[in-house]
């Protein structure tokens, strides 16, 4: 029941010059669904990663990692659902290995030059044999008019495929942006989302690629919640296939630069909201702003304690505008000398509270009316500042709790 | 449905000599329903308190450090619950200030002299008229012997009241602990619960009571949770009568200072987990205890990213050994050199993890038979020092989200 996201169509996804994909059924847990996903990148391609800060991290982001600094060229990603390969121990990174190497193997380049993808269960044994099976037929189905079958082929709770395609004009030349997104629970990136591949054909300088992945997983995955929980797995790719033929953005401020950038932040940014509309049990998409901050931090520190207060969540899902539990979790969010007297609370263009205390003109029938819809904005005033930071989540109902109850059955 | 959580019996809580209490109906919220109570306290007695950390106080907080820090003794408490009195701005301040006067005018003493409590809904207008008319009768009707009464007067969603009481023995002289405590949403104290009322008519050195009252309160209030939101109302007092005839304790190293410690923090600690034991829509009691930390901080924040994720905590509800959610928490609990391999995960005496991964050992067979216990024990070893620390917690059931999208209606 995924909140006003509607399923992607094949024909509005752009195909990406330079970049394969093949979707194939490897039976990795359950029967009957593609759950093996190859991206096959021709030589010059660019790619840079933003990974999960989780100290737990799975062992294919611990090969990402290893695989990217040594500066080979990537040509291959290889993505499973259904096991997450974390809390795996040595022989989960030894499994991630032999995947890796089976399919350089087969397109004859080095295992550094793959970089492994795994979501689902955690602490459960990869079954890396079977995905090894499966890898021949992926390759041999691998076509550029494939992004629908990958956005289904990495699922896992995930209610609604996630994917997002825009076209822009690089002095003349016309660019592609595609992404693809996963992930509904274990939601709160920091650094990245669980799984998120965004792909041009666009010639950007090799110097721009990590510093941009860094800049978009900030303003997208990084500004995402659903449970406050962060994932073992996030991980956030950008490719650049460097086969669209205008001149390379070598800057971001040029005329050029700014139009990719929008476009790719515009990508990035919905498939990271996509994440939350589709948030386990979502009923509700919620956008909190918090405002006149002394940094963009304390706002981000104060839009977070809201996001994840499961009494706010429940509020929302209830349509009750019981909106104190939103003053209170400013009140905790940790910001030690918070003047209570400075803070002005708004739902959409209503004013619940004035200097820390109910406004004389707010309307439980207003806040009410808003509670009821399906997009709220939460807007928070701190009165201290001119900074401001925007989070994005969803409410918290019964169906995320019978999710998370019967995940693994 | 608290979790293994008897009601109290009248004939369990001893009175405490020098401390009569008065329960009644003030009509604050609903009707049919005693929501006031007054502590009336005899000259002498020394009163402590250790109050939320969310800069959002209460009205109330704000009154009871204001009234503490005059010196004058502590005379009366009084404490509505149905209105929080807390996003009330000034003119909650101006209704809690109202309520004082008015029960010290009656009692002969100074409005500084009182101490007053809210819990409830936030946000609301205090009804202080009608709580100001309640006062005559409930001091009328003050005992010695209403501690059960005043513990089912302080309820708001809790399900089973909440009162313990123990005797020592201090040099030979008999002496009475006796508390109370309130809550079961909004719960992760920051400083003490939401109310917690400890009294004893022990002999105390007027100069142990503030640091005994933060003692108590750090070991036992301070470590419970139940979904994360500190209330803008915890209050923890302890009040010691003076009126047993041993000699005055000075010193918590002798022994009666020891064995009265002890007294209190058992009393304490049974009145923190109760509130946990009754955690809205709770059907299990888990302990989380962290080991093998550089510091207790963080074993406690381990703990605490355990204790809060609704992934972690959606499995104990649905009996679940989807343990790799446990060590995704501990992952990213914010110890920045955490290294995975270090860890091992047991509940009770099984051992899941070791060194990061599944144990060999590990059945899910003994994961299962433990994950459908009513009571269990998550143990964590970090495995890079020697310190230690636990918290209490409950697990997460579709009853939190009824309980919380109904709870003003």
């Amino acid at each position: 029941m995924a909140v006003n996201l509607l399923p992607p169509q094949a024909g509005d996804l752009h195909a990406v010059a330079g970049l394969r994909i093949g979707v194939v059924e490897a039976g990795v847990r359950k029967a009957n669904r593609k759950d093996l996903t190859v991206f096959l990148l021709e030589p010059g391609s660019l790619v840079a990663g933003v990974f999960t800060q989780n100290r737990f991290c799975a062992a294919p982001v611990q090969l990402c990692r290893a695989h990217l600094a040594t500066g080979l060229g990537i040509r291959a990603l290889v993505i499973n659902t259904g096991v997450a390969n974390a809390g795996t121990g040595a022989d989960g990174l030894k499994r991630a290995q032999s995947v890796c190497a089976a399919l350089a193997n087969q397109l004859h380049i080095s295992p550094q030059q793959v970089l492994p993808f795994s979501t689902g269960v955690i602490m459960e044994p990869l079954p890396h044999e079977r995905i090894v099976a499966g890898l021949p037929a992926a390759v041999a189905a691998a076509d550029a008019g494939q992004w629908l079958q990958a956005s289904h082929g990495i699922m896992t709770t995930d209610t609604v495929a996630k994917a997002f395609s825009v076209q822009v004009m690089l002095s003349g030349v016309p660019v592609t942006v595609t992404g693809i997104s996963k992930g509904a629970g274990m939601i709160r990136p920091n650094m990245a989302t669980m799984l998120g591949f965004v792909a041009t054909d666009a010639c950007i300088d090799a110097g721009l690629m990590d510093a941009m992945a860094h800049d978009l997983a900030e303003a997208s995955f990084n500004r995402i919640t659903v449970d406050g929980d962060t994932s073992t797995n996030d991980s956030f790719i950008v490719m650049a296939t460097q086969k669209a033929k205008h001149p390379p953005v070598t800057d971001w401020s040029s005329s050029d630069g700014q139009t990719l950038r929008r476009a790719l932040m515009n990508v990035s940014r919905l498939l990271a909201q996509a994440i939350v509309r589709d948030g386990e049990g979502a009923t509700k998409f919620i956008t909190v702003t918090v405002e006149g901050g002394r940094s963009s931090a304390e706002c981000r520190q104060v839009a977070y304690a809201i996001a994840h207060s499961p009494l706010v969540k429940t509020a929302f899902f209830a349509s009750d505008p019981n909106l104190g539990r939103i003053l209170a979790a400013v009140g905790y969010a940790g910001i030690e000398d918070l003047e209570q007297t400075g803070i002005d609370l708004y739902l959409d263009d209503v004013q619940v509270a004035v200097h820390g205390g109910r406004s004389p003109s707010y309307q439980e029938a207003d806040g009410q009316r808003i509670m009821k819809q399906s997009e709220i904005t939460v807007r928070v005033v701190l009165g201290r500042g001119s900074s401001s930071d925007t989070v994005w989540t969803c409410d918290f109902s019964h169906e995320y709790v019978t999710i998370n109850a019967d995940y693994r059955s």
